[in-house]
């Protein structure tokens, strides 16, 4: 038996989670879920996007499903990362069948770094408002932590090569120590076959274009992790494909890389394959490697049909219809 | 008569600044050239990546053309541009014909902020090595100055739309002052029918992909700037494409957006385009419009034709054969 947080937030957030408990039912594996709020109706009902309550649920589970918030995003998802120190924040990039990718032959894995850089929240705006100041931290530690994590995932997934993205030319002390811890860790992984090669996270923003089919794991920093992930949505069909794993010593949160969309909330169409996905991380953290590997048997079949699908994969399915597909084809 | 300094650089910097000097002869403008050394090699020969000398030459001058440098190009061209206060860079995301660009449609432009952002330069390693901090400053001066910019760049261009791109949800202080100021200046241009919006760069980088022909004029902070440019780059055929401009109130110092490239340096084969374009943008600024349009215009039909192009554009020519078949168009 797993205990399961299931934080279901605003908008889409919702019709997804609703989604994924639903194909849930469909495997054979005891959960039990504990239900938290959090996001905008959070906070407008009880004053706080996140309330401790939220945290403490999320805290005592095994793991953690995610929907998404909406403006309070940021207070909700950066602040349970930090706070449950879910350093790695991982975010395949793959190819499936049915979208309309720009490439349909992509398989690589963004491993982001989840706790600090850009996203420690040190920020002064000066007294007449005229001038803010942000710090971007680096730290050895936690370089050492994701640049590790990237490494042996590697090796763990027979991937033979791991990127490390900075902007050591410019953020000379930053990055500096970034790449050079990444370099002393790619050198232990270097005797067992694993390749490092650096790049700049500009001209590696380019070569995602150019050639993305050379990348097999990155590992960056916070934001340049934020920004490649869904620059890499964007070259598999757009952010209604991409689930992600926040993954710390002590807890997994699972969230499609999307936000609550307002714009088609409520409608009950958004797709819910960046959702699924994510269950199939989470399923894959636990250990249920048999309940993934069909939950994620199942979602492919429905893609590749393209029957059953939602509006943005070219379909006139709504949420639940697809999932529905996806449920019985378990 | 024009005073322009020449900085060709390193590697292909120096042979696509060769390119463009022979294909500026065919134009019929009285230019004066002043030759300034920067970057690697002069670092080399003369312990300084960029001597005073060569900052005095391009101080004097009526514009700069710059090729590229490597290794040091950040303590050459970020300096520069500091010292100069080129506070806008300006990098159109155009499709040109005969490219294998991913899309064939585009045709917009991306404001950077130029002198502050990540790029201060103010950064702290602790002692023991362990931790380092980098400042982004924004301000309200060098936002108002870069998005009045970038919306009367609009309205002289005819464009109908400025997009700001910013990460206010995190950076609340920083990119908060970023997008507020953002705003001030649209309700100035607003009466004159230019729209804005407003996206974080995240979603950005993937709208690049997902509907690109929705941009006209981006405008955005210094290391945004940098990542969506490059990215622009790879949407219309890689960075042999793209050209940038580097504009203040007392100069301009117009640069490929491409490196040294240490890969191919030495052997001739660089695609001139970017620095032809570069050229191009460098007459607009002079006043020169027909000379530009002429330049613009060869460049075009050579590209169109597709014969005597560089092999990244899927040519067998040279670097110096791809220009002279230019330089005849004219
Ligand atoms: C909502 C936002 C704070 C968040 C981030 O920047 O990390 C999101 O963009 C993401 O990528 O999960
Ligand atoms: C060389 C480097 C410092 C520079 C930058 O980051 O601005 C380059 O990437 C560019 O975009 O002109």
């Amino acid at each position: 038996m797993y205990k399961i947080a299931i934080v279901p937030g605003d908008g889409i957030g919702k019709e997804v989670m609703k989604a994924a408990l639903h194909v849930l039912e469909a495997l054979n594996i005891d959960l039990e879920y504990e239900f938290g709020e959090a996001g905008d109706e959070c906070k407008e009902k009880t004053g706080e996007a996140l309330p401790q309550k939220t945290i403490d649920i999320v805290k005592k589970a095994d793991a953690c499903l995610f929907g998404a918030a909406g403006e309070t995003a940021a207070d909700v998802i950066v602040r349970l990362r930090q706070e449950m120190e879910l350093f790695a924040n991982l975010r395949p990039v793959k190819s499936y069948p049915g979208t309309k990718a720009l490439f349909n032959d992509l398989d690589f894995m963004i491993v982001r770094e989840n706790t600090e850089g850009m996203y420690v929240g040190e920020e002064e705006l000066s007294e007449d408002g005229n001038t803010a100041i942000a710090k971007r931290i680096i730290t050895r530690s936690a370089s050492e932590r994701i640049c590790n994590y990237a490494f042996q995932y590697a090796k763990d997934n027979n991937k033979k090569k791991v990127t490390g993205v900075h902007k050591a030319n410019v953020l000379k002390k930053t990055d500096g120590l970034f790449k050079r811890v990444f370099y002393e860790i790619a050198e232990k992984y270097n005797a067992e076959g694993i390749e490092a090669e650096d790049f700049y996270v500009d001209a590696t923003a380019m070569y995602l274009l150019t050639r993305p089919q050379s990348f097999e794991v990155i590992v960056t920093t916070n934001l340049f992790g934020d920004i490649l992930s869904d620059e890499g949505a964007g070259l598999v069909g757009g952010l209604g494909m991409i689930p992600s794993a926040n993954i710390g010593e002590n807890g997994g949160l699972f969230e499609p890389v999307h936000g609550s969309a307002p714009d088609i909330a409520g409608e009950g169409i958004a797709n819910p394959t960046a959702m699924l996905l994510s269950v199939v991380m989470m399923l894959n953290y636990l250990g249920e490697k048999e309940s993934a590997k069909l939950l994620d048997k199942a979602i492919l079949e429905v893609l590749a049909e393209a029957k059953t699908v939602t509006s943005d994969l070219g379909g006139n399915s709504n949420t639940m219809e697809m999932a529905d597909a996806i449920k019985k084809r378990i």
